[in-house]
């Protein structure tokens, strides 16, 4: 049972206008690991919960109270729960989407203004920030709740609904909500609840949609040094202080070999290696190093072995070191010995890791590391956030009503792919509610989620609303 | 022969007007290193011009033609050559400054605007970027020189001046341009200097008065890395790529020891060990450990021996990691694998070393422990700009006539010091001129040149004034 015709037909015919919706979102700039964008993040919720009203969609605005960010106690930006359709005889579907992005500015070297949704009629490319994280996917349910609406059509199964503002900045205040709400049963939101729909990953490759059914965890980090009173001057003080830069670039030095082995003694020991079988599932998978290499945009995969690249992503740890903040970032040549410098760094995480069972292995080894440098200075390892990572049953109804969605529209078999990505709220989902929980990709793998330049291809946006009406239709007649 | 006591009076009666003026210099952005700012450092230079041709001096704007910055071609801010009196009879003196300053930003950490002069009246500072380097100092001879024309005082030198407008960024073009004006012999402006003055410097404490004698040299450097074709989500590609930022991190960490020891074989080594005697020199002066550590903010000396710590900055060469250009800077907590980033790093220099000695060093350095991490990201060395060191004969008359000021002025002898810092003109001046160069400092060690929150204390701004009034006296009656 694939979706009616006359849907389809008006996803086609309303594209421009859901594009239009795209850049409008796009427009607010809602990041929210930035205080000073704090309040737009806020906005941005307050817009979508008006345009599910506007579409009938039945939703509270949940207060997930403050907290404290680069020295201020802010509001947290309202998670959205949401419900449409109550008939008892329908299954009912979880959706999951957030509403900020991340940081981008453009001189970070983007092309366009990145919070200006721009076509790009020649690439067929809507390119602008939360384009494909996650705007883009959002818009996408509002495309379908919006076609049924206009069409009178019913909705084959009941939805419901939850959007978040701060799953850049660590899902805060999340967990507890969905709990909260999980747990009032048949009163609350999420009773009944079937299965749940997330969209907020990609393809694994520009080619072949696909089904995800694991995540990495991550657990973010900062290792803060500090001395002097103020930035120095390095003419003055060169060879007469201890410098803060010093000790974190050694600090950092430590933490990851060129080959991607993570050094922190015991994390990389957690996870047992790949069986025979195992192995066979990523030989088999629509995949080379050239994809990664396209991807990338440049031939600089770790390996040649396409499985020994694709493990990296998908069942091994990662450890990247993402910046400084407080050192000299800027272009020109200042002569400064910085006062306090930041070192950001992540672990992505794979079972059986979890942020608890690395927050101590990574603090004891940066800290007696910085131990024999015989530093002045001071020191400390912050774990910044963090989430665990999880794993699905792929032979659910669930992922089968997906896959025949995507054969439908795309004419192809997904990929079963695990993500190198975190997306907290997953193992809350599956954990809390106990049932099955899909994650079906809208974007490709060279969207640049979370860099400059960030897509989503115009097929993307308008097949993949294509693909959401019809799983939902797929999963109306499963078993 | 002081200066007459009515010079020093009217220096005292309009302080509030020469600290006025110190104002209107700050509020001009002249930040030379910054492609942005290039326009309002050569308006600079044209304010400055104004000032000297108001108060007599003929000048003549030297157009040093245009340089490639940041990508773009730029005019180089004007070098100003001025000349105040023509009596053959009196000894010309040359003064030479800056207008160009460091890049500043409130959001760096000042605790005020930095580009608003603001006088805190509790500690009596002056507290702006340029304050003390090199705008104070520069308005301390436009003090002078207002002070006799108002009150009809003949000078009893001629005076000479160059200033200019790229001194924080390389000093781009003077060289040419000084040796060009000092070839013209006596139809140029410098024809017939018999010593040069140049306030751009520090005393060594926060009490006692200094005359420099020797400075090191600088070589700039970045080590520019890339990768992706652009920046990539640590989720979606951590394990799977070489990053950037882990060769970057690995290659800065091998440049210095967390002791200062700089790891670039052949750089330490060429400078010969002090002997007993220049020991003795260091032993002597007014200074303690204690000194750098309040200068510094914080208990973070190299070493607990005054000497070491003093050998450090004044005859040892240093290495100081600045930053990185292109990797994430900011507050929060952004996922991103950057795909191009740039380690900024400098060498202070000691005699016999030249930029020229140690770039090859540097660069086969960096260069073969780059091949050691087997990487597939490109990597190349960039030196940036640099000068040479530089060290005076202290018996000179000149030398007699500033410490004769200082103490007329200060009740107190001057330590003579050799600088940390880097003027890489001091060198071109000694060299073409054949003519004893001195460092006459104003600022105190605690300003803070080129970091947060600089300063001149108000007393450096006035007092100071009258030593470099009185310095002209003592030269005009020295042997
Ligand atoms: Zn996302
Ligand atoms: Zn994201
Ligand atoms: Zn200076
Ligand atoms: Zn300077």
């Amino acid at each position: 049972m694939g979706a009616p015709a006359n849907f389809l037909q008006y996803v086609d015919n309303n594209a421009d206008s859901f594009i239009k919706r795209l850049g409008e979102a796009v427009k607010i700039q809602s990041i929210s690991s930035d205080a000073r964008r704090r309040q737009e993040t806020i906005a941005m919720g307050l817009w979508l919960n008006d345009q599910l009203t506007q579409l009938g969609v039945t939703t509270k605005l949940e207060d997930l109270g403050t907290h404290v960010m680069q020295g201020q106690t802010l509001q947290l930006p309202y998670a959205i729960i949401g419900k449409l359709g109550e008939d008892p005889k329908k299954k009912t579907v979880l959706i999951y989407g957030h509403y900020d992005v991340q940081p981008a500015l453009k001189s970070d070297g983007w092309a366009t203004e990145p919070f200006e949704l721009v076509v790009d009629n020649e690439k067929n490319r809507l390119i602008g920030r939360g384009s494909t994280d996650d705007k883009g996917p959002i818009m996408g349910w509002l495309n379908v709740i919006q076609a049924h609406k206009e069409l009178g059509l019913d909705l084959p199964v009941n939805l419901r609904f939850c959007f978040e503002g701060m799953e850049e900045n660590g899902s805060e205040g999340l967990d507890e909500c969905v709990i909260a709400e999980v747990a009032k049963g048949k009163d609350g939101y999420f009773g009944g609840v079937d299965c749940v729909c997330i969209s907020d990953n990609y393809w694994l490759n520009t080619r072949t949609p696909a089904l995800t059914y694991g995540l990495r965890g991550i657990a973010y980090f900062a290792i803060n040094v500090s001395g002097p009173g103020q930035d120095l001057h390095s003419g003055l003080f060169g060879r007469m202080v201890h410098e803060p830069m010093t000790d974190l670039i050694k600090l950092m030095s430590k933490l990851v070999d060129h080959d991607g082995t993570i050094l922190i003694p015991g994390i990389d020991e957690m996870v047992p290696p790949a069986d025979e079988e195992e192995l066979k599932l990523y030989t088999k998978m629509d995949y080379s190093t050239a994809d990664v290499e396209e991807s990338a945009g440049a031939s600089i995969a770790l390996s040649d072995h396409k499985e020994t690249v694709i493990m990296g992503r998908m069942r091994n740890p990662s450890l990247s070191l993402h910046g400084i903040q407080g050192a000299f970032s800027d272009v020109g040549c200042k002569t400064v010995i910085p006062s306090k410098v930041a070192g950001k760094f992540s672990l992505r995480l794979v079972p059986p890791q979890t942020p608890e069972a690395v927050i101590p292995l990574v603090k004891a080894y940066i800290e007696s590391e910085f131990a024999k440098l015989n530093s002045k200075n001071k020191m400390n390892v912050e774990y910044l956030h963090g989430g665990k990572p999880w794993v699905a049953d792929v032979k659910h109804w669930n992922f089968e009503a997906a896959k025949k969605a995507i054969e439908s529209i795309w004419k192809k078999s997904p990929d079963y792919t695990r993500e190198g990505g975190s997306i907290p709220v997953t193992l809350t989902f599956a954990e809390s509610l106990g049932v099955n929980v899909l994650l079906l990709p809208m974007g490709r793998a060279d969207d640049g989620a979370h860099s400059t330049n960030e897509k989503l291809d115009r097929s993307n946006f308008i097949e993949g609303t294509k693909v959401l009406g019809t799983y939902l239709y797929e999963v109306a007649v499963a078993a």
